[in-house]
C-alpha cells in the first residue's frame, strides 16, 4: 500500500478485538423488564432460555426479581466484573448508563435502544455525543437502533436479542445494518433450516462498525462463511483493505453482500465524463470488487450462495457433473450450469466404461448422466461413484425428482456418505417440496447444500468457484513508478495561484506526462517561428490549436487546424488562425499562443478517468471512447489505489473488451500499455488530492506492442 | 396473413375439440392393474380416490376387480360410450388396442406407456405407425410417454395420472413436454398452495400437440393462466397464432412458458452473418416475442410468475406502491422495483395528507410508505386505504416483518379485505417462512399473490405490467406493397437455370429494387463508354467494381476503385481495373463488366437479413452493421411474415437502439424506413421460398425524414 494516500478514504480502524464482547462471560442487561412484550423481558428471555452460559445480571431498580433472577439496582451495584453491558432504556438514559458502567469498569456496551441518528434532530446529536464518550473513554459500542447480537458456539450459547427465535447452531457469521431485516432472515433461516455461528446487528454503528465485525467473525473458527447486509459502507479503502485480507490465505472465509440503495441514490453534479458515469451503484460494485466481496441481489439468493459455501471444500475448476433421474431437469440444469458461466466436462474414458457396465441401456452415461425414472439408491451409488472420481470432474450437483420407484431417503443416505469421502462439492437438488423433505432433512444434516431448483444451485455454484478462483489468484502488489512527483506539485500550486481549477491541454498533458504517461508530442508557440521549429521538431504532420484562458470552442472560432504537412502550412495556418480568433473574439482576447501537437496515427480510442468519491476517495475508470462511454456506459470502475493485476481485470471487465482483442481480422490492441497507464494514473491521483477530477480522452492506443498515447486530457482541481 | 406463405412453417393445426377428452363422461383403463406400486395401479387409484364424476372401466382380462370396480376384458366388451380411453400396457401392444377401442368408437386416447421414439430404432417407426393411424382413423391421441391428464373442474374431477399428489384446485393450466418435472411441478405446487385447473404432460405428441392443448386450455373458463415447459415446438407460424389469438382480446390469457436446451444446441454451418447470429435460442426468443409468451428461466421464476397471474385483474401502469413495516426492506423492494422496470410514483396531495393524518411523526409517508415497526393492522388498513385510492399507485406490494408488535393474521385478513374491492392488484410480501406462515394462508385462500423477498414479487409483477401492455396494444395487420413479384421470379429462375446460388450485387439489389427498396443507384458498364454514361446519370462521385462469376476478393486484384468524381477518373479507372484483373486472375478470367454505383453519403450502417430456419421458416434480423453485429451480437430476430408494428419493435429491441435516436447532438436516423425496409424483407422471403440466406449490408440509414438506402446485398438461393 502506498503510504503517501491520504484524505477520508484511508481512514483505518486499527483491528480491535471484539472477543470478550462476542464471547463474555457475564452480562448485565440494563432495561431488563418482567413485562412479556417488552424489548427488556424478550432479551431476559432470549439469555435465560437461551441458554447463556455465563452470569446474567437484570439491572431494574423496580422489580425484584426477572425470570427468577433477583434484579440489581444499577451496574454501579454489581459486585462482580462484567464483560458486557447491553442497554435497552429510553435514549436520553443511555450515555449517563455508559458512563456509569465505564466507571465501574466495562468496556463493552450493546445499545438497542432506537432514537438516535435516525429520527434526526437531537438524535444526531445524541449520537454524536455517545460516539465521542466511546472513543475518549476506549468503550466498544454495538448500536445504537438494532436487534442485538446472537454467539451460538457452545460453551457461550448467548442470545442477547429481542428476537422471537433463537438460531440453529451453524457455519454461518451474519453482520445486519438493518435491525427489521434481522427478524425476517432468522425466521427464513429457521424455514429453511440454515443455521448460525454468530448473528450481530449492528444498527446506527455509532463505534462498532462493519470493518470490526467482519475481522471478529473472521477469526471465529466456528464460522465458515460470512453473510452481510449492508446500507452504506463507513469507509472505502479500509475495507477493501480488510475483505482482501479475510477472502485470502490458507484461512479464506467468503463475504457475501447485499447493498441495497441500488437504483434510488443520484449521483451528485459533475463536470467530467467519469463523474457523470459514476453513480452509487457503480461505486459499491467497485469497491466489493476489489474486496473480494460476493455481492448478490436479493435475500434469497444470498441463502442460496451461503448454502454452498456451509461445505468449506472448494472446487478446483468450473468442471461440473450432473446426475439426474429424469431428462428435462437435466437438461434444465444443463442451460442453467453453462448460462451462469460453469462447465459440462466430458468424462474420461475410464468413467464412461463404468457407466456403461452398470446403467441401464436406456440412460444417458455421458454428462448430464440419467439414470433413468425408476432409479432407486443403488443406481445413484453406482453413477455418482463413477462420476466424483473422474478427474475433468470439479463439482457434482445430484438430481433428484420424486417418480415412483424413487427412495428418495435411502439416495440421500447414498450422497451423504459419498460426499463424506469424495472431497470434491457435491449438492443437491431435489425437486419438489413435499415428497422430498425427508431427503432435504438427511442431507442439511450431514452439511450437503441442497436446492429445489438447478438454476439457483448453479448460480451459488458459480459464486464459489469464483471465489476459488479468487482465492487462489496470487496476492498482487502496488506497482511505484518514477515519476517527477515534485513537478505536478509545483504545476498544480501554479495553477491554483492563478486561480485556475480546470486543466485542459498544455498543463493537463504537462501533468500526465510528468508521470511517465506516454502523451502526444506538443508544445506551446508564441509565434509561427516557434510553431515551425516545434513542428520540425516532432515530425509532420501537425495539428494547430489556439490556446488562452477564455477560448472554449476553438473549432467555431477557427482555432484548429488538423493535418498540417509542412513548415509553409504551418506558419500560414499559425497567422490565419490568430487572425480569425481575434476577428471572432475581439482584438483584446487573451492569447497565451498556439499548441503544437503531432498529428496521431489512428488507432483505437480509450478513455480513462477519474472521479473523487466524498466518501470513498479517487474512482478510476475505464471505458472505449465515443459513443461505448456515453450511450452504451460501457464501463469498468476501481478505487485507488490499485494493485498491479487490478489495472487488467479493468480491462477485461468492460462488456465491449472484445473489441480490444482484434475482431474482422484486426490485430489485437496493446492492452498491457493501457493497463500501464491506469496504474500511472492510479499513482497519480493519489499522490495528489488536489486533483478532484480527470479525463484522459481520447488516449489513443495502437497494436499490441505498439503502445498508447494520451491525445487529450483535462484535470479538475479543488483547493 | 398472408395467403402467400408456403413451407413447413406455415403447416396450421385446425383448431380442435378437445373438450371430451378433458372432461369425459367415461373412463377406460387399459393395462389396470392389482399391483401396488404399478403405473396400472397407481392411475386406478387417482381416478378412485380423486372422486371421479364420471364412469370408470378398469380393462385387465387377468383380473376379477380392481379397488372394488369388476374387471372387464377388452375395451370391445364395453357395453357403454367410452370418452377417453387410457393405455398403460406395454410398447408393442398399443398400436392394436388403439385400432381395437377405434372399431368400437372411441376417438380419444392417452397413452401412458413409453417405448416409443425416446428409445430410438423400432420405437421411432412404432410412434410413426401410431401417428398414422391417428390420422387415418380422426383419433386424438395424447402422449405416449407421459404422466397423464388431469382436470380439477368438480363437475369432472379427474386425475388419470400416476402421480402421488392430486394437485389443488387452482386457476392456473398446466401442459409440460417433460413428464419426470410434471411430478415435482406437482410436488412444488403442493408445498407452495398452488392450485390447478388443468394439468397434462403430453409426451412424445405423437397427435395432439403443445398448440392444441393451449387452445383447449384458453376455451376453459377456469384456468386463469396456462403455464407451459416445452423442449421443441411442433411449429412456428402456427404457434404463433394461436398464442397471439390466446394473448389477446376480452379473454385474454397469458402464457409462461420455460423452454430449456437454451445453450445446448449448435447452430447449423451457414454462409450468412444472419444466419451465424441465429442459434436456436434466438429462434425461440423470436416466437415467443412475437407470440406474446412469456419467457421464464427457472421453475421458481414460473412459479412466482403464475402466482401473480392467478389475479386476473391486470395493472393499468407500472406505478407500484410499496407499505412496509420496516425500512431496509423498503428499501430493497424500491430497488428491485426499479431496476426490473416498474415505477415508484409520487402520491398525490391528498394520499399524503391522509398519510400525515394517520401515521407517526417516525414513519415515511412517501412511497415506499414505512408503517414502522410497531404497526399492527389498523395501521396497515389507513396506509392500505389511503395509497389503494391514489390515481398514481397502478398496483401495492404490502411487505411484513414479524416484529415483536406484529398480528400476522390480522394484518393479513386487512389485506385481503382490501383486495376484495380496490380493483388493483395487491401482492404481500411476507418476509420469513415460520411466524409469517399464518398469514401466508389466509392470503392464500383469498387469491392474494404472496412473496417470501420484494425481488422475486418485483420481478413477476414486471412481467404482469408486460402482459397488460401487451393485451392493449392494438392488433397490427400484415402490410403488402405493390412489388413486382413476377420479376423476382424471373430473375431466380434465370441464376437457378445458371447454377448460381450465390447472387451478390448486381442481381442482389435488382431483387431488392423489384421489391421496391431504395437502392444504391447502380448499373453494369461492359466498357468504359458504358461506365460514363451511367456515371454522368446518377452523378458523382462514383465506385467502380469490377464484376465477374469467379472473382471474389475484388479489393486485392484492384477490383475496387472508390471516389471517382469526374469522367476522367471513371475511364481511366476502368481500364485500370480491367488490366489490374486480367493480370492478377489470368487473360481469360471471365469478366461480365464493371459495376459502377454511386458513392453514398455517410450515414449509419444497418444490417438487414434472412435465415431460413429448418424448422420454422424465414427468421428476419436486424442490427447495427459492422462490430455491432459482429463482436456484440446486438441483433433483434423476427420470422417472417411479420405484422407492421413488429418491424418497429424490432429496432427497438437491440441494446445499442439509443445510438439510433442521436447521441451527442446527432439527429436521430430514420426509423420508419428501416422499418420499411424490414416489411418489405418480410413480404419478399415470404413470397420467394427460394431464399435460403439473405443479407442486406449495409443498409445506410440517414436522419429522420432522409430515408435509407440498401448499398449491398448477398442472396443465397435453394433449389
Amino acid at each position: 500500500m502506498t503510504s503517501t494516500a491520504t484524505g477520508p478514504d484511508t481512514q483505518r480502524s486499527s483491528v480491535r478485538d471484539l472477543e470478550s464482547m462476542f464471547a463474555p462471560q457475564s452480562v448485565a442487561v440494563v432495561g431488563a423488564s418482567r413485562r412479556p412484550g417488552s424489548v427488556g423481558y424478550a432479551v431476559m428471555r432470549n439469555l435465560i432460555h437461551g441458554g447463556y452460559a455465563g452470569v446474567v445480571y437484570a439491572v431494574n431498580p423496580k422489580a425484584k426479581s426477572i425470570l427468577g433472577l433477583r434484579c440489581v439496582e444499577s451496574l454501579s451495584a454489581i459486585d462482580d466484573r462484567v464483560d458486557l453491558a447491553v442497554i435497552i432504556t429510553p435514549a436520553q438514559t443511555i450515555e449517563g448508563l455508559v458512563q456509569e458502567g465505564a466507571n465501574t469498569g466495562i468496556r463493552n456496551f450493546l445499545v438497542i435502544s432506537a432514537g438516535f441518528k435516525e429520527i434526526g434532530g437531537e438524535g444526531v446529536e445524541r449520537e454524536e455525543r455517545l460516539r465521542a464518550l466511546a472513543q475518549s473513554r476506549s468503550l466498544s459500542i454495538i448500536g445504537p437502533n438494532c436487534l442485538g447480537l446472537i454467539n451460538t458456539a457452545p460453551e457461550v450459547s448467548m442470545n442477547a436479542t429481542f428476537a422471537t427465535h433463537m438460531p440453529q447452531r451453524g457455519a454461518l457469521g451474519l453482520i445486519s445494518q438493518s435491525g427489521a431485516l434481522c427478524t425476517a432472515l432468522l425466521d427464513y433461516a429457521k424455514g429453511r433450516g440454515i443455521g448460525f455461528s454468530r448473528f450481530v446487528s449492528f444498527g446506527n454503528k455509532v463505534d462498532v462498525t462493519e470493518i470490526d465485525l467482519l475481522r471478529a467473525l473472521a477469526r471465529d473458527p466456528r464460522t465458515h462463511a460470512i453473510l452481510m447486509y449492508i446500507e452504506d459502507l463507513s469507509a472505502g479503502e479500509a475495507f477493501i483493505d480488510a475483505c482482501h485480507e479475510i477472502t485470502h490465505g490458507d484461512k479464506a472465509k467468503p463475504i457475501l453482500a447485499i447493498k441495497t440503495g441500488r437504483t434510488s441514490e443520484g449521483a451528485a453534479a459533475v463536470a467530467s465524463h467519469t463523474g457523470s458515469l459514476a453513480g452509487s451503484d457503480e461505486v459499491y460494485d467497485a469497491i466489493f470488487k476489489q474486496a473480494g466481496v460476493i455481492r448478490v441481489e436479493s435475500v434469497g439468493e444470498l441463502f442460496d450462495c451461503a448454502e454452498v459455501f456451509i461445505d468449506p471444500v472448494l472446487p478446483n475448476g468450473r468442471g461440473t457433473a450432473i446426475v439426474t433421474n429424469a431428462g428435462g431437469p437435466g437438461i434444465m440444469a444443463t442451460d442453467a450450469c453453462i448460462r451462469k458461466g460453469l462447465r459440462i466436462p466430458r468424462f474420461q474414458e475410464y468413467t464412461i466404461k463404468s457407466l456403461r457396465f452398470q446403467m441401464p441401456a436406456t440412460g444417458s452415461i455421458k454428462n448430464p448422466v440419467d439414470v433413468i425414472g425408476d432409479a432407486r439408491h443403488d443406481r445413484y451409488r453406482a453413477a455418482l461413484d463413477a462420476v466424483v472420481a473422474d478427474e475433468n470432474v470439479d463439482q457434482v450437483v445430484v438430481i433428484v425428482t420424486p417418480q415412483m420407484m424413487t427412495n428418495v431417503k435411502e439416495i440421500a443416505d447414498v450422497v451423504a456418505e459419498i460426499k463424506s469421502y469424495c472431497g470434491k462439492p457435491i449438492i443437491g437438488c431435489l425437486m419438489g417440496l413435499v415428497d422430498v423433505y425427508p431427503a432435504v432433512e438427511i442431507l442439511q444434516k450431514h452439511g450437503v447444500p441442497t436446492f429445489t431448483f438447478p438454476e439457483n444451485a448453479m448460480h451459488a455454484l458459480e459464486a464459489k468457484a469464483r471465489f476459488a478462483e479468487w482465492v487462489r489468484s496470487p496476492i498482487s502488489e502496488y506497482r511505484r513508478f518514477e515519476v517527477d512527483r515534485e513537478a505536478v506539485v509545483r504545476l498544480f500550486e501554479r495553477e491554483l495561484h492563478e486561480d485556475r481549477t480546470q486543466l485542459v491541454e498544455l498543463p493537463a498533458l504537462e501533468a500526465l506526462k510528468h508521470y511517465g504517461f506516454p502523451t502526444v508530442p506538443f508544445a506551446l508557440a508564441k509565434d509561427a517561428d516557434e510553431a515551425v521549429v516545434a513542428a520540425n521538431d516532432m515530425g509532420y504532420p501537425v495539428v494547430l490549436k489556439v490556446s488562452g484562458p477564455k477560448i472554449l470552442h476553438k473549432t467555431e472560432v477557427g482555432g484548429v487546424q488538423l493535418n498540417l504537412g509542412s513548415e509553409d502550412e504551418v506558419r500560414g495556418a499559425f497567422e490565419a488562425m490568430i487572425a480569425s480568433v481575434r476577428e471572432h473574439l475581439g482584438e483584446d482576447v487573451e492569447i497565451w499562443g498556439v499548441l503544437v501537437q503531432k498529428m496521431l496515427e489512428k488507432g483505437k480510442e480509450i478513455i480513462l478517468g477519474v472521479t473523487r468519491d466524498p466518501k470513498f476517495g479517487p474512482l478510476l475508470m475505464f471505458g472505449l471512447g465515443g459513443i461505448y462511454t456515453e450511450a452504451l456506459r460501457d464501463v469498468a470502475f476501481r478505487f485507488a489505489p490499485i494493485r498491479e493485476n487490478v489495472a487488467g481485470q479493468m480491462v477485461k471487465d468492460i462488456r465491449s473488451y472484445r473489441l480490444l482483442e482484434g475482431v474482422r481480422g484486426e490485430a489485437p490492441s496493446d492492452l498491457e500499455a493501457v493497463a500501464e497507464c491506469l496504474l500511472r494514473l492510479s499513482q497519480l491521483v493519489t499522490d495528489h488530492p488536489q486533483i478532484q477530477e480527470l479525463d484522459i480522452n481520447p488516449l489513443i492506443v495502437y497494436a499490441k506492442g505498439q503502445g498508447a498515447v494520451a491525445a487529450d486530457a483535462r484535470i479538475i482541481l479543488r483547493r
